[in-house]
């Protein structure tokens, strides 16, 4: 990606991503205007150089660029469309870059909002844990016009190690929400499996070994598995979140007539560690309610 | 993995890996004599400078080793312990390897008989697919005593590129079953979300080159995500085989009083490619009942 | 139930529903204006004894009561709060009764905002299929203040049997959906036992009449199970309208966070059935979906 | 049902159900000799007029007709060919039924072995809960040759209410387990909607009021919608016998690719309950894993 004279940016939404990606900015020299709900997480970047700004309209009257990384689409549209949102002080020709995971639906919603007002909208979820977020390694699944999407090489740059484009926007999201499904399926796999051999009086390392050293072989199995066998459930990404995003996936799903028994099914999951009252752990942590049940842990032979 | 001096191989069962993994034996240096039900495959082994036997037993009389390939366990049964099978002619001191996907139950059962002829039974169910077979570059999912599997290291280095011992007899099985149920949930996971994205107006590239690009990449999604886009269903592994394996994970399961939800989920998947009469080709063809039903095809965009 | 001097009734939607349930109220001597989006469907009526309405807030205008039974909540907003819906031209005093299925929420929030308006609202969603709109004899899961239901006998008493009051707005809501939920279970429990039946060569109508002979009987089994015996899928309850109350329904369960892998499944059964295009055919055709694949149909021995 | 001069009968498996349909006979005046692995249970019917076997062969050497009614097809399988089993000193000419749940392939195996001997075997596997056992109404789906099945009448008339012949030997067992398959479908989508009421606000008897005021009532739904209510768990049907049914119903959708997504999904909660370690509680307490998870129990409000 190439670069750019720094942009004035903006950026909504101080949590475990956003918060790590404005310092991010920050670092390489993006003068950051931040905003979050509860001030206090955006005054905890006022030592790394950042401005805080007391709402969502005020972060748009002073930037060129409008970042938001929010976790629900009611927050999103608050900080975006309330009495307070950004399209509140939207200048024509300023851009509004969102990294949340939202629907499809919702990002077309977005883009149509802000071409009325003049601004360019482009979609960039992300992928890369809150460790890419940290270092600027992220993965970024863009949509948007070629033109609108140029114009965010600087921020994506900075942030991201790659960005890919998708297509329109509504297409990043809808990769996104995939890419996500699957994630979610690969660590249900892992976890049943290795849940059943250590039931089976069979060592678990050794099903995630083979895993490895296998065709099917994947960094991710490497982390969520190493992480099992550690039992080190430290928050990276929360099931509640998961949850939101298996449902989104659903909701298109059905909005295309596209079966996916599967993702139904992992949902399903998920359902049962919410009720259990572990919405806001790690993902890593789904498989702690079978264990529960059958009063086993997956745990290295040695 | 250490050589010895060439034993004498006996193989039964040359099916798709069967045949390959007996050709791969032969070129490095091994006398193999090879049986198979339907004789003439057997015999197709002959130019490679394979004895044929007539039956199971007889290949028992002449080896120091019998391999065995088969894909049902009413065959393996039949072949080890049927009328002319090996176990007739079984001497003490004899070893008897099972590279087949079978049950922990009947591999169980397969050491105990074996060991009352004085037989060593070892369990070397393998991943890597027909190519792997071919070059001899398998993944072993071994299980057995420490002295039987070092006995087993002349025959393993030829066909394998690394062997990995589980435990005793069973947890190659039950590794194997759990590293098949993990491949099932994966396929399933991108096809759904491939499919979804064609259907949504998305380039399903896209989302193949945001999952390579990411930490849950994988050389399996590349192989069959690939194949998909290149609608390449030529057999590497069969439907029916895949359901085979899925329902042997869910025995074990249920033995062993462990819910897995998913691989339930998904077996069902196979069932509707089963119905649909397409149980004898690829698994990667299982997407294809939903592409039907749909009629949308996963196709990339340019 | 009671009865009351027949109220001026408006009626919107005069769909399988709503145009039989209108009809029986006019044969019971309510006077009756009606409204549709496509304006014919409403005129259809008029021979009854109905009078026809342009806009629903024209409906409002002129009678005590205006019901609504609509078959999507977009249709159901624009009809109440849409620019020309029957809010605009309510007056304090007025009864809103829906018989829609819609959400608890959105059952919620109609109820606040007629109350706004001075209007008590009640909602009432109905089973009994066409036949009981037909003759009145429909169930009606009621959800409203003790006032507020007490106002609706008359219209209660002419369209239903049974009105079950549930509890405050909403309850009447959630009992629908589950019972929904309950009802598509049921039906698919029955098609997969009588498809399977028939594939093993059992007569599937044995399976019916055994179900009829004992405990878990029911007249639902006799209703669909005669139909599917006899190929009669005439729409009495259209999938696409199933699939979004089993929506609705997980949607609910998600809002609360109760685990519901039943109903889970369920829907990806109609998924599947939306998918080959039978959204509009009546539920007792998604088993057929598994009988194409298998190329195998339900049918009796004889 | 016609009578019969009271033939000599023979009784293997005292268990729930076995010794309720033991007594019945006696009751109704058939000289009974009945055989129970732990013998005590047995000689618990000595008082009723019960004469004791040692074994399953000595009650075949002294009865004219065989029934039992074993928990499983591995006790099945022992007590009728096992060393003692009464296939040891069965003469041609006597009857042999068998009221267990088994798969339809046990029960033709067994019918093939019994002709060997000159044995008719007739399959009737029960519904009825052990009240039906007591009082001798149970429903029998019976499965046989139209002259071995004519033979069994005076037993049939004796134990039952009704008996259905389903066809041949089979036939009864399939739409046994497709019976129960329905019936865990029944419960399980009773209960989620139920449990989903409560945690909703909405009173869960009214959910069973509506399903029993409707036209998908079923008495099932009362004798367990009611029990659920009263928190009433008493076995009548075990959750790790109706998960072996499920499997059974599952080989056989497999057996003849049948997909069957409900059931499998509905195996998965049994399976969830039996990692709870509740396989010996009614099937009534399913519900009760996703209680303890949610911290929620079903409850009527007043």
């Amino acid at each position: 990606m190439g670069t750019t004279t720094p942009q004035r940016v903006g950026f909504l939404g101080m949590g475990l991503m956003g918060s790590r990606m404005a310092r991010t900015l920050l670092r390489k020299g993006f003068p950051v205007t931040v905003w979050n709900r509860t001030r206090s997480r955006a005054e905890a970047l006022v030592a790394d150089g950042a401005k805080v700004a007391a709402t969502p309209a005020d972060v748009m009257a002073e930037v060129d660029v409008a970042c938001s990384c929010l976790s629900t689409p009611a927050v999103l549209e608050e900080a975006v469309d309330g009495p307070d949102g950004l399209f509140r002080k939207a200048r024509a020709g300023q851009l509004f870059i969102d990294f949340s995971t939202i629907s499809p639906t919702l990002a077309r919603s977005l883009e149509e909002r802000a071409r009325r007002l003049g601004v360019d909208f482009v979609e960039a979820p992300v992928t890369g844990s809150k460790n890419g977020a940290e270092k600027g390694t992220l993965l970024l699944m863009v949509g948007g016009t070629k033109e609108a999407v140029a114009r965010c090489s600087g921020v994506f740059a900075a942030v991201g190690e790659k960005a890919i484009h998708c297509g329109p926007v509504g297409a990043g999201a809808q990769v996104k929400l995939a890419g996500n499904a699957l994630i979610a399926s690969m660590l249900q796999g892992l976890g049943e499996g290795m849940l059943l051999a250590t039931k089976a009086g069979v060592d678990p390392a050794k099903l995630l070994e083979v895993v490895q050293a296998s065709g099917y072989r994947s960094p991710y199995f490497e982390f969520k598995g190493g992480a099992l066998l550690r039992r080190d459930f430290s928050t990276h990404f929360a099931i509640d979140l998961m949850h939101k995003d298996l449902t989104l996936f659903l909701e298109a799903a059905a909005a295309h007539r596209v079966p996916t028994p599967l993702a139904a099914a992992v949902r399903e999951v998920y359902a049962l560690a919410r009720a259990a009252g572990k919405g806001e752990q790690d993902i890593g942590a789904v498989i702690t309610v079978l264990e529960e049940l059958l009063g086993t842990e997956i745990r290295p032979a040695s």
